[in-house]
C-alpha cells in the first residue's frame, strides 16, 4: 500500500504534561484537569458548575443576556483554575445550546476576553464520537456496545466496538427541552409521561432500525441524568452501584410510578436526586424509557466517563500525532473517490506555497497549515455530484458530512476554502468566523487557488520547480526562464487569477 | 438479477405517426417534422429561422423585449406548421439563451399563449446528450467518437460509442458570445484571433485531460458554424463535402489567415458564408481552433444531424417505452447506493396513493405519476452525505447531478418533491414553475410524504393493506380495525403530519 495522502498532513506536536478539558454543556459546565503519562490519562481533579444554559434559549434560539451572564460568570471561576496552562493544553468544547443559539458568537467572543482559550462548538455526531471515546477508554468490554448520553438539549447514541465508533447520532431531545415541553407546570401526571415517552420514541423512529440491525452486547449510559436514575434504582433494589449493576425497563417504570404518585416536581425529595436536577429528572426519565422501548434495550449499565474524558483522550491522541482528523480526511477522500494523484500534486504545491508565505503573511493560527492541506486533499469530492460547479458541490459535502475530530469552525473553514478554490471569490459569503481572521482566510484561499491552478493540467512533471516571494499583501511566483512564455494558456490563466485575487486584496505577480 | 425499481415506473405510451421537434437555439430556431415508422425516424421537412436570441441577453442575463418579440414572432410562424399535432407529438427544447436568461419564464409563458406545447429548457449536459443521440442515430461508426457542436452561446463535446454517450459536457462559449467579447468592432486583427483562441483553450483546460485520456477514433462536428467552416475548407481544397471529407488544424489556420487579410467582417463575402452568419463566423472559427488545439484533434468530419434529430429519437424511444429517464433514475439509485428494498416499499405506497387520488385531485399532467415515482425511488440519495437533513442533501444532489432525459423543470420538480419528503414544507421555496401548478406540486409532496411516513419502520409487512379516499382538498386513510390503536408512535407521527399538511391546505384524516 502506498501511504495515504492524509499522512502527508502533519499537525503541530505538543509537549504537555498537564491538560484540561472544559465541557460547556446545556445543563452544567464540567472541568477536568489531567496528566498525560505514557499514553494514559490520569485525572487530577474535576469541577462541576450548574449553569443551565439551555433554559436561556427562547423559541427563536436566541440565548438570553441572563443565561450568557451566568455562563460567563462560571467561566471567570474556571479561568482561575486554568492559569498557567499553555494554550495548546486546554480544550473547551460546547454542545447543544451553543450549537443552536443564533447569537452563540457573542458569547464566544466575550469568553475570549475572560480566557485565552477558544470555545469550540462541536457538532452532534462529533459530541457522540467523543462520548464514545471517553467510555471506550474507561470501560473495557468485549463485543459491540451501545452508549447513550442524555444531555440537557440533545441525546447521543453510539454503537462501537473497542475504540472504534461505528454509528454516531445525536438527536435534539434532552431533559431541559423535554421538561419545557411536557412538565413546564411542575405537575407529574401519567398522561404527560405517556406523551413525553411517545415523543422520545418518535424521535428515534427514523434511526432505530439501523441501530437494532447493527445490534450490541452491552448498553452503557453516561452523564448526570442517567447517573441519578441509576442511583434511584440501585438504592431501591439494594443493588451495589458497580460495573455489573444494571437497570431495566421494569425498574424505570417503577420509578415513573413513584414520580406520578409524588404528583409534583417539588415532591421529589429523595436525596439521590440533587436539588438542581429535580426539575429535569422526570423528563430525563421519559427520554430514557423512550430509548429503552424504541431500541428494545434489555438492561443498561452506568459509566462515569463522558464527553470531557473523550476530549482528554483526543488531546492525548493528537499529542502522539495520531490526529483523528487525518483519518477522517483520508476516509472521505476514499469514500468520494478522489483522484489521489491529482490531490497529492495540489497538496504538495499548497504546502510549498504555505511554507513560503506563512511568515510574511503572519499566518499564525495552529489550525491553518493542516486545514489548507486537507482542503487541497478534498477539494474535488464534489466531482461525485458534478464537474460543473465542483467548488460548490465539494463545499456542500464538506459542510454537511460528519467529520470526526473536526470542530464546527474547523469544518466550516475547510468548506470555505474549498468553496472558492476556483471561479469568483464571493467575499460577502465569508463571514461569521470568530476564531479565524477574515484576512487570513483570504490568504489561505489564495494559496489553495494557486496550487489548484498551477496543477490544472493534471500531469505529473508539468509544473517545474519555482520560487515564491511573499510580500505583506502580495505573492510573486518566479518560474524558470522561458517556461511561462511556452505556456500561453497558463499565462492567460494566471492573468485572470491576478484579477480574481484583487477581490481579496492580494497582489499576484508572475515572472 | 431482480428487476430494478425504475422498471416499475411506467410512462404514458404515445401512439403517433407524425412528430415534430423545435429547437429554440441562441442563433436560430429549427423545426423538424418527421414520421416514426417501425423505430426509424423519417424526416418530412425542416424549417430554419434566424432569430439570434442570444444577442438580446445583456450583462445581467436579462433578455431584452426586442429579442423576445423576435422569438415570439417566429413561434407564431412555426405554430402554423404545427396545427393539428397532438400535444404529445411535439417537443420544444430551448438551450443556452433561455437557460441563462433570468426572465426566461416570461418568454415561456407568452409562448404558451401562442401554442399549447410547453417549452422545455434543457441543461447543457442534456443538450450534449441529445446532440450525440442525433449524430449516433445518423452516422454509424465503429469505435469511440468525439462529437462537437459550436452553438451561439454554448459548445458541447461528447465522447460516445455506438448509441451510448460516455462523457457529456457543455461549456459556456459560443460564436455569439465570443463575437461580443473579441470581434465587437467588426475588425479582424491577428491579435484578436490569438486572444479568442487562447480564451477557448482556457475554457477547455479543466476538462481536456479527461477527454484526451478517454480518447476517440473519429471526430464529428455538427451545426451551422462548423458546417460553414467545413464548406469553406472543402471548396478551397476542392474536396467533396461527403462523409469522408475532413478538416484539419492546418485548413482552419488557412481560413484564419484569409479572414485576417480581409480585415473586417463586412469583407467576408465568400458565398459559402451566408449573410446572417457573417458576423459570428470569425468567433466560431476561433472556438473551433481552440478545440483542435486543446483536444489535439487531428481531423474533423461534418455531420448534418444535431440537437433536433436527437430530440426526435428521444421521442421515438419514449414511444417504445424505453424512456431514458427510467435508466437515469435507476443508475442514480445504484450510484448513490440507495436501500432498494426501502425505496420499493415507498414507491409502491406512492403509486397506491397516487392512483387513488389522481382523479379527485385533478392531477392531469402526464409527467406527474412518473416524477413522483422517481422521487420515491431517489428520496434517500442524500444519505450518502448525511442522515441528518437527508431531505436537503437528496434535493441538492438531484438538483445538481446530470440527469439524462430530464428537462430542467422535470428535474426541478423531482428535487422539490424530495426536498420536502419529511420535516417542514417551506411553501415560499416552491416557486418558479411555469409548467406545473403550485397546488399540484403540494399534492404530490403530500403523497410522497405519506408514503415515506407509512414506511418509516423500514420493515416488510409492517404496513397493512389500507383504503384511501380522496376529497378535493383532503385525503383519508383507513387502516384495518385496531391497527392504529396498536401503533401509538405511528399515530403520533400521523397526527404531526396532519399539521404539516395544513401548510399546503390538505386535510389529512386517519381512521
Amino acid at each position: 500500500m502506498t501511504p495515504t495522502p492524509a499522512s502527508f498532513v502533519s499537525v503541530d506536536r505538543r509537549e504537555a504534561s498537564k491538560v484540561a478539558a472544559l465541557d460547556i454543556g446545556s445543563n452544567s459546565f464540567h472541568l477536568v484537569v489531567a496528566r498525560i503519562v505514557a499514553g494514559s490519562v490520569q485525572i487530577l481533579h474535576r469541577v462541576k458548575q450548574k449553569v443551565r444554559l439551555a433554559e436561556g434559549l427562547d423559541e427563536n434560539f436566541v440565548l438570553s443576556e441572563e443565561a450568557m451572564e451566568r455562563g460567563l460568570a462560571t467561566l471567570r471561576i474556571v479561568a482561575d483554575s486554568l492559569k498557567g496552562f499553555e494554550p495548546d493544553s486546554v480544550r473547551i468544547v460546547a454542545t447543544y445550546t451553543l450549537r443552536k443559539a443564533v447569537n452563540a458568537n457573542t458569547f464566544i467572543r466575550k469568553a475570549l476576553d475572560i480566557m485565552p482559550y477558544p470555545i469550540e462548538v462541536i457538532s452532534g455526531p462529533e459530541e457522540a464520537r467523543l462520548i464514545y471515546s471517553g467510555v471506550a477508554h474507561t470501560n473495557h468490554d468485549n463485543g459491540k456496545r451501545l452508549v447513550v448520553d442524555i444531555g440537557g438539549g440533545s441525546t447521543e447514541f453510539i454503537i462501537g466496538e473497542g475504540l472504534t465508533p461505528m454509528l454516531c447520532r445525536s438527536l435534539q431531545m434532552g431533559c431541559v427541552s423535554f421538561t419545557q415541553r411536557f412538565f413546564a407546570s411542575g405537575e407529574l401526571k401519567a398522561k404527560a409521561f405517556e406523551r413525553a415517552i411517545t415523543a422520545a420514541e418518535q424521535e428515534m423512529e427514523p434511526i432505530e432500525e439501523r441501530y437494532r440491525r447493527l445490534g450490541w452486547q452491552r448498553c452503557i449510559g453516561t452523564s448526570g441524568t442517567i447517573k441519578t436514575l441509576c442511583n434511584l434504582v440501585f438504592q431501591q433494589g439494594q443493588k451495589e452501584p458497580n460495573d455489573e449493576a444494571e437497570v431495566t425497563l421494569k425498574d424505570l417504570k417503577q420509578i415513573m410510578k413513584q414520580f406520578i404518585e409524588a404528583g409534583h416536581i417539588d415532591q421529589l425529595t429523595d436525596p439521590a436526586i440533587s436539588e438542581d436536577r429535580r426539575a429535569v429528572i422526570p423528563a430525563g426519565l421519559c427520554v430514557l424509557i423512550g430509548l429503552f422501548k424504541a431500541l428494545k434495550i434489555e438492561s443498561l449499565h452506568y459509566s462515569p466517563a463522558a464527553l470531557r474524558e473523550g476530549v482528554l483522550y483526543q488531546m492525548e491522541d493528537e499529542l502522539h500525532n495520531t490526529d483523528i482528523r487525518g483519518r477522517t480526511a483520508s476516509s472521505l477522500a476514499t469514500r468520494y473517490d478522489v483522484d489521489t494523484n491529482q490531490a497529492n500534486m495540489v497538496l504538495n504545491t499548497t504546502k510549498t506555497l504555505y511554507d513560503a508565505c506563512q511568515k510574511n503573511w503572519k499566518l499564525r493560527h495552529s489550525d491553518y497549515r493542516a486545514i489548507v492541506s486537507w482542503a487541497a486533499l478534498l477539494h474535488e469530492v464534489g466531482l461525485q455530484i458534478n464537474t460543473r460547479g465542483v467548488q460548490r458541490h465539494s463545499a456542500y459535502i464538506l459542510q454537511n458530512v460528519d467529520m470526526p475530530g473536526f470542530t464546527q469552525p474547523q469544518q466550516e473553514l475547510l468548506a470555505t476554502l474549498v468553496r472558492f478554490h476556483r471561479k469568483k471569490i464571493r467575499v460577502q459569503e465569508i463571514s461569521g468566523f470568530t476564531q479565524y481572521a477574515k484576512e487570513d482566510i483570504y490568504k489561505l484561499i489564495a494559496l489553495l487557488r494557486l496550487a489548484v491552478l498551477l496543477n490544472i493540467k493534471r500531469q505529473d512533471g508539468f509544473l517545474p520547480e519555482f520560487d515564491v516571494i511573499a510580500e505583506k499583501h502580495g505573492i510573486t511566483l518566479i518560474f524558470p526562464e522561458g517556461w511561462l512564455a511556452s505556456k500561453p494558456i497558463m499565462t492567460a490563466d494566471l492573468e485572470r487569477e491576478i484579477s480574481y485575487l484583487q477581490t481579496v486584496d492580494i497582489t499576484l505577480t508572475v515572472q
